[in-house]
């Protein structure tokens, strides 16, 4: 049974039609020849394995398998792990098996895409890590990779994180600035539900207890505590009674985010998981 | 005078017509309408602050810059800052006038590139810091995220790094696994050099003394020495005795860097600068 | 003041980089020259009124604009109505004025696009127009021109509609073939809701009033009467006591949709506003 | 034997890498996963019938299938239908056999494509119905759809009816416009005639009986009598004596239309074929 | 008055959105930086001659500006001539001024479009200059460059040439395999109307006198005389007695297009026109 | 084993999707529809034979076969040859089986591209064989048609050439109106190699002795001889005595090459290789 079109989020799948990303990256990288591989191959066959130089969580080897495939598709990629899988260190996550100048060519794009997937799935699995027996779900946020977001969603997904909106269009976001179109929220959240219709969810940000009060109010559907202490966190969740959902936000760290969670918050949105990851370390032998 | 259409890398510049960049990044965030600014502002403007909230480099202030004009051209944005300076915390680094709605459109798409590529131009400047008064200079790889190699590349040189190759038909580069297609080095640089003509470098990749020596003997261009420690790397720099130009390569650290410049490369390229940065805390105000 | 580079919906505005369907429009309309303008005409110009020869509700103002913009930068617009404004047979909706070719070149294009979304707005207000009086909101369907929903949901909007769920990722409706994954309905909402995290409204489909029953008790937020009698809708509204957010659905018709607004329901989705409108006649005269 | 990559029109084929507008189809209705049936289902497949719920032409069936292939390779569709044949109600047109997420990805936008080709189609169909008998043929316009205007043609083929130009490019129709450039009709027959050289036809379109003198008394080699009276047309056959090819234009209905073709024109063109049709109701069935 | 935005043919013009053509030569030309020009200026102006070294006719000047306002809108490009204008070797055709490293970038790709282009003008002109006198009128063919078929019809009309068909759609010529298809011209010719209507002419390719007589019998509108002698040539200019328009074609050089001209022939193709063309010799002087 | 999609330079390989080009050519050539071919034929095969009706090199081969598999992937071709290799008047180099419908749709395009890649590769082999005997290789130049400069750069090493820069990025000429910036020539390089870096080769152009001098004692490291006399040029080489690679450049004849490759240079330029070649004759036979 072959892949169908489409790679997958939400622990399941998002429609990205992640081959022209693929295609562009290959032309980003060889615009004009391989001026070593070409010279030096024809058809001679080898077979490649992907090792981990540290321990992890895997995301992206199907865009990995995608990458070599658009290049050649006589490359055969085998892999023994699935996206969301931990690795150890030295452990062989895939074999690759082709022409030698076409792993070449794949090697590092397909390199480039697996390790920062697998950068943020790594980062976002401490993250949950940190927040195990409580209610609350780690979620990412739109400070993503420019016309990447697609795949580090997916890999926040894998790492057992939650997708936050995926875009504008998603999710009614109602910050400080939209607060000023209006004589208060109130006004602002009736305006933007009458606008949107009733498909969409609308989320007031606060900062004070006396906003968090106001925006209790109103008829929204998600409240975000932004930049708050733990103590007024608690007092917010208190006051909400289980009335709306609450969100935590705001410079979240690692060693943070065990307090927050314990506040009795549901969601806890981290921006580094896809802004400030680091690059996992695995790399192709021959 | 306006803009040309190319921006700027070696601290000149490199055309990427990044418009289509942009352009697809807003449509990823953006497919169906902003949920929250839409039906709140119709043409009402406003000034909003651009603050830095730490210390750094400023890269890619025209890539923000266009973002904005994207949206709506009628948004201006005046800048106090040029790539390549540093910035302090509490800074404002510009100033974007124009209608709210195009200003909340463009907002998240321009700070995810600014942050970005401050962040990849700030931690290139700390490694360049950690080699002054050395002849090494700091370069980058293909380590880089795929679609924005050359924002990313053009951040390095903003931090006062240098630009390895480009992509894979500017140099050829010959590997472990390059040098398996002959009966010895020699033999495989003669290959390539026959085959691409006299315009382009070749460089060999060695990991030992022996195979350094080897490589000494061919009519390679630069040496590259591959996880070397500073006892070999100082080896090869005396055996070679300014004949090959020497690049020494393999997990560089900050707290390393130093030691290898000392040894006497001329070339030392560090793969975290564009796989492993943190973006810059740089957030908008109102 | 120019034109932001997105066009509205919600009343307000949909980024759809109309520039690129436009583009391909006029390349589809024009592959290989003007036959017949090219020949006659260099830069004489003219001016062009848009005559309505018929009654309806314009939509579409800025999209015809653009398109004579594409031709040719020189060519203006001036309109005297704005989106959503009804217009009579026989009135001037704007004046197209510049190079005679040029016009000639964007002519059927222009109108294409106006002529449909003017259709679709029409028809919107006619089935608003019913409505009135009641609660219920005119919707629009997924059942749209592949390529241009943007620009049709933007009409229902000028309409006096709304605009249901743009794409799949925006709300999770659940039909008769997504129950069949789950023991029961709220093993199904459950499931989805685990997956999506609390972003995104999910919707639950019923055809009859046992099913309704049992979607009132799960945590879905809106319930979709699909096809129901108008005896069975109002049984529902009174089940459900303002619980969830009631939508009616299923061939709704001019004829009938005052009673089906009369039952109490939210939202009324209309399938033909999209699928099958008239184009409205508008003319150029030279 | 695999399908090849243009699609029928002339009965025969077009070329219209239609990969592209489906493609751009399905990531307009999946910008950010399916919230419903990613969650729900992983690799179990189904059979879904294709129904007719309504009677009439069917066109577009390989586009149909193309959608889903695109979706995923996997999914198969079996066709007991070929464009053109006329289906009734409650028929069985095809079956889709796959993946279920990936049948529920592709349904509403392969229906999108099928029912409104159909719509054309079958509108088409009771077009040439009322001019049998006669030397008339119905023809359609250049008023389609932005960017559909091969699948539209395509369908008014399969409908029964012929293609009138495609573009601006195949044919200089000179109407009153293009008159006003020159002295008279004939210095303008002439000047595009010089210009374009002898590939493509000219056609003259006359308002009144004076007019027609004037076209017939040029090179021209086709001549639209629009919006002129039945008297008027009967007349200008007369005149003509199988000089030019005629062409009736101007709103035609289907109640007005076998009187046209009774006046013995070679040519009806009907505008509302592909701007006023209705789409067919086809549904997906589980 | 700025430009529109579609480029001349048939003296007149032809739409081809040439920006995605200039965009992608100036991607082509610099993936990367320009290696030479970005070190070394920076927004330095100077003013450049366009000159010509050697005789001819200019064609492509538009594409030529507009490469260099692609690159940097701050170019200005003023011309001494119009497409289609003499030069003589020595002449300066245009200046332009701005940006050093603008002009750099875009300097080789602003030639190699103007050097083809009135390569090919000059070539046609000097087949034009072969028949003067003559009825015939020389046109070019599909034997055009991939991508570039727009540029280089322009071009033959510059010359003075006529366009033949521009593709496969906007003329119907049967040729040798077409008629294999049939069981004799007449019913190919007739089967070919029914099915593209009445819009589009047919010309039929013989290369026998039996043939042509065959083909005079049918309904098409031109003959062509394939590979012909010039004697049969004569021959079937008069049995034709003006009822179809003949073209000559195969193999046409300069050295025996008069003569064929001189047989009363209409139209004579040449491919060479645009497969064979020589480049002017056109630099540009700083 | 399937093909790679990457097509072969030096001698070797370069990644073009070439597909892309392909597709945009096939569009270009039939946008609405074969109207011979189409109404012609179903789904009746044939084989054609691919005939040299002259001498030459073939190049292209791949590009042909991938044509046709675009337009139908049920079409096969048999090559006889490979690219590089002679062939003479009246050989079959290929036979392509398949659709006839299919085969008409591909062939000009097939040809426009094989036809030329072949021009080229053979005007190519011509100048290599008259530089036979020396150290002096032949090198193509930018001057390539835009969009085909991968294909045409192909061509040359099929016919024997070497490949100079593919683009502006791959190597620094720094020519006269470079030296311009810089108070000598010294001081220009310098401040390229610094901008630079290590990777990229650095070639200074001079027309004069004095200037070759001046360009020794840099350290760039090629010097371009432009428009020197033959004895000129030897006297370079001898004063060069190694140190540099030499490239002779300017308006290379045929009449004139052997002369310059006996002086002693390293590398040859041929502009016309690519801008002025005739496209061979070659044609399919059903």
């Amino acid at each position: 049974m072959t892949a169908t079109n489409y790679i997958l989020i939400w622990g399941m799948n998002d429609v990205v039609i992640v081959e022209e990303i693929i295609k562009q990256a290959l032309i980003e990288d060889c615009p004009a020849g391989d001026a070593a591989g070409d010279p030096l191959f024809n058809d001679e066959t080898t077979a490649a394995r992907l090792i981990a130089k540290e321990n992890g969580i895997v995301s992206g080897l199907s865009v990995f398998e995608k990458t070599f495939k658009t290049v050649d598709p006589d490359v055969s990629v085998k892999t023994n792990k699935q996206d969301g899988d931990p690795f150890k260190k030295g452990e062989t996550l895939a074999v690759v098996h082709g022409r030698i100048r076409s792993i070449l060519r794949g090697e590092r794009i397909a390199l480039n895409f697996l390790q920062r997937m697998s950068g943020v799935a790594t980062l976002t699995r401490s993250f949950v890590h940190e927040t195990k027996g409580t209610k609350a779900s780690i979620y990412d946020t739109r400070k993503t990779t420019p016309l990447l977001r697609a795949l580090e969603k997916k890999a926040v997904w894998d790492g057992g994180g939650h997708n936050h909106r995926m875009n504008l269009s998603e999710l009614a976001m109602l910050k400080d600035n939209h607060l000023k179109s209006s004589a208060n929220v109130k006004e602002a959240v009736n305006r933007v539900r009458r606008a949107i219709g009733d498909d969409i969810r609308i989320e007031v940000e606060v900062e004070t207890i006396t906003a968090f009060k106001e925006a209790l109010s109103t008829s929204c559907d998600i409240i975000m505590l932004d930049n708050m202490s733990l103590g007024d966190m608690k007092t917010c969740v208190h006051l909400n009674g289980g009335e709306k959902i609450l969100e935590a936000s705001g410079n979240m760290t690692l060693k943070r985010i065990s307090k927050v969670a314990a506040t009795g918050v549901d969601m806890i949105s981290v921006g580094m998981l896809t802004h400030s990851y680091k690059a996992m370390d695995l790399s192709l032998k021959f």
